[in-house]
């Protein structure tokens, strides 16, 4: 059972569709928050993540659910926007270089426009679902990177300025998958409505070989909780 | 005369339309970068300065020129883009209140997309025109915001990660509007085809009364360079 929302305590939550953001959004909703839910449009090659989004933030109680389209030329690349191969059957060992489906600076990109939509809503509550642990090699998920964003977030805007008030929160940093899966599922997410996978079939299949697709698939298991995941 | 541009030392220069950025251009160039101009069309109430974009990138020479879209919504509550009175006659003195013009978050958003679109064309360096003399009190726009970027710039990217090799330029940080229009007229800069006016005629005639106006046109005055502003 949610709590009510509380409207003088908006956050922009980021949405990806994956297992962690929407655990984020249930976080969020179970601290009270009034929580907007920001999606981006970037390009990616399948759209079954922005489908995904749709159907968490209305199941979760978002209060507004918004996708903002980002132009593509500025994420060229990455094995998540372009035709390059998404590696397969690494192990989570293996999980420590910048893989191929690294996305240019996304991060920082989808953290300053949250920004810049949080202050035109007077809010100045951030969360994002980055994870240190199962984090698969990106370094726009480590915590050095969130505080150097905070600091610089508090520079860069009026309310920022007026006392320090931005916040990044990152309930998911220090969690593993089996952790972040546990949680999500006492605060009611269902799982079988989000999307991980970085290879889908047409149909949205997920390939079950992909870094993220290993990562989920082992979280579950490791969890102890049954994985709704559906696997080509 | 332009020094031809080197291909090896691709950099990315962000263009407002305005006389800053139109000399940062120059200042690029010079220092013999090839140049691919950014500018952004994130819901201005006119076009103006985007048309000056253009003229600006080609007579100067960039190698290329971009304008990419963002989502007006996260830049909502501002003069510059809703309808909200841009302030008038305010003298220099005035302006080291955060005026009505502030666009939430603009610089940070702007800086974090050419950081992603440099990654992409494996470039290490972006140019920037802010000034923290004649900066009309944008939060943005200082020296303390830039330094934390750059920091945070080079912990979310993979070039940055691979030896912090991520640098901001901001050439014209120390100079005053008259210092920067005569270091641009001698670089050849045409200001005619710039525009800076935060409240332009439909016919793009400079207002001559807003922050932006009167910075430009003290500038002028006191660089004793015949101002080519068509004013209202």
């Amino acid at each position: 059972m949610q709590p009510s929302a509380d409207p003088s305590k908006p956050a922009i939550v980021l949405l990806s569709g994956g297992l962690d953001s929407a655990t984020v959004l249930a976080i969020a909703r179970d601290r009270g928050y009034s929580c907007h839910a920001l999606a981006f449009d970037y390009g990616q090659r399948h759209r079954h993540e922005l489908e995904a989004c749709k159907r968490v933030a209305s199941t979760l109680g978002a209060a507004s659910h918004r996708v903002f389209s980002l132009d593509a030329t500025a994420f060229a690349g990455s094995a998540l926007t372009d035709n390059i191969a998404v590696p397969k059957d690494r192990n989570e060992t293996e999980m420590t270089e910048i893989p191929a489906t690294y996305v240019p600076a996304r991060n920082l990109v989808f953290l300053s426009v949250a920004l810049a939509y949080a202050e035109s809503l007077s809010a100045t509550d951030i969360f994002i679902g980055v994870n240190a642990i199962d984090y698969s090699g990106y370094p726009d998920c480590r915590p050095a990177f969130i505080e150097s964003f905070t600091h610089t977030a508090n520079l860069a805007t009026k309310l920022g300025v007026d006392g320090n008030a931005i916040r990044i929160h990152t309930p998911l940093m220090e969690m593993t998958k089996a952790q972040i899966i546990t949680i999500g599922t006492e605060l009611g997410v269902d799982y079988a409505l989000t999307h991980s996978c970085y290879d889908p079939s047409a149909e949205g299949l997920a390939c079950g070989r992909c870094d993220s697709c290993v990562l989920r698939r082992n979280g579950f298991e490791q969890a102890g909780i049954p994985d709704p995941t559906r696997y080509a």
